[in-house]
């Protein structure tokens, strides 16, 4: 297991790639982001954005997979939460997703003496190499048992 | 429609309810969060939840669809971005989740005369009231045309 003590700051990985079909834009959108530029393509090309577009959430929760796929045997307790997040560019059919991760920070808790923190900056960019949501990620780590 | 100007600072709203299942639980996770106490119950029993819980992404989108739900013909024409974002208390099977809203800020943007930044703070609450997951989203609004 890779524990808190053995995560340092300055790590980073970039792990990819995920496909983002236009199907899977509409799926998610219809269950969690019913909103018409996520829906289809005709109110879409009426948006801001032009085209179709990926939600938000969905973005994330993309990012949130390769994060997981590239775990390996990490001892993470619990997500803490989310810092900055900004949704940069937009997500749209036939983007290929990246994600770039750097651990930028961890303090161990002051109220239990088995975890600790850890805060890792995430990128989520596109094949052009544009920067399509950035964030800081905060997860609670187990420490190495004595 | 509610353009940026019909937005006050102040205004609050409550919306619900909506009821997470172990099934949609799992689905989300299988998909984008494949850890072991998002996938199955006797995982979860050893994890420091002791039960099955919903993924953050999800708990989030969740609460993006209860927002979208409670838009009235809003001027939304983009996500911006989160802040402060904080997972305070697990979600799980049979929890049934309400979004309050509360608009905390806005402002006109500097570079173009049609659009605004409008900021809101989410908790979603469960069934006891207890608050599992809250932040600061910022949307941008279109401005009323003259």
């Amino acid at each position: 297991m890779r524990y808190f003590e053995d995560i340092d700051v300055g790590e980073t990985e970039t792990v990819g790639d995920y496909e983002v079909t236009a199907a899977e834009i509409k799926e998610f959108a219809s269950r969690y982001d019913p909103q018409p530029f996520h829906l289809d393509e005709e109110s879409a090309a009426d948006s801001v954005f032009g085209e179709l577009v990926a939600s938000g959430w969905h973005v994330g929760s993309i990012c949130m997979r390769l994060n997981v796929d590239r775990l390996d045997d990490e001892a993470v307790l619990a997500g803490v939460g989310l810092d900055d997040l900004r949704w940069e560019r937009p997500v749209t059919p036939g983007d290929t997703l990246r994600l770039r991760t750097e651990v930028t920070g961890k303090r161990p808790s002051e109220s239990r003496d088995d975890r600790g923190y850890v805060t890792t900056r995430m990128e989520g960019r596109n094949q052009d190499d544009e920067v399509v949501i950035s964030f800081d990620a905060t997860a609670l780590f187990a420490r190495r048992p004595e």
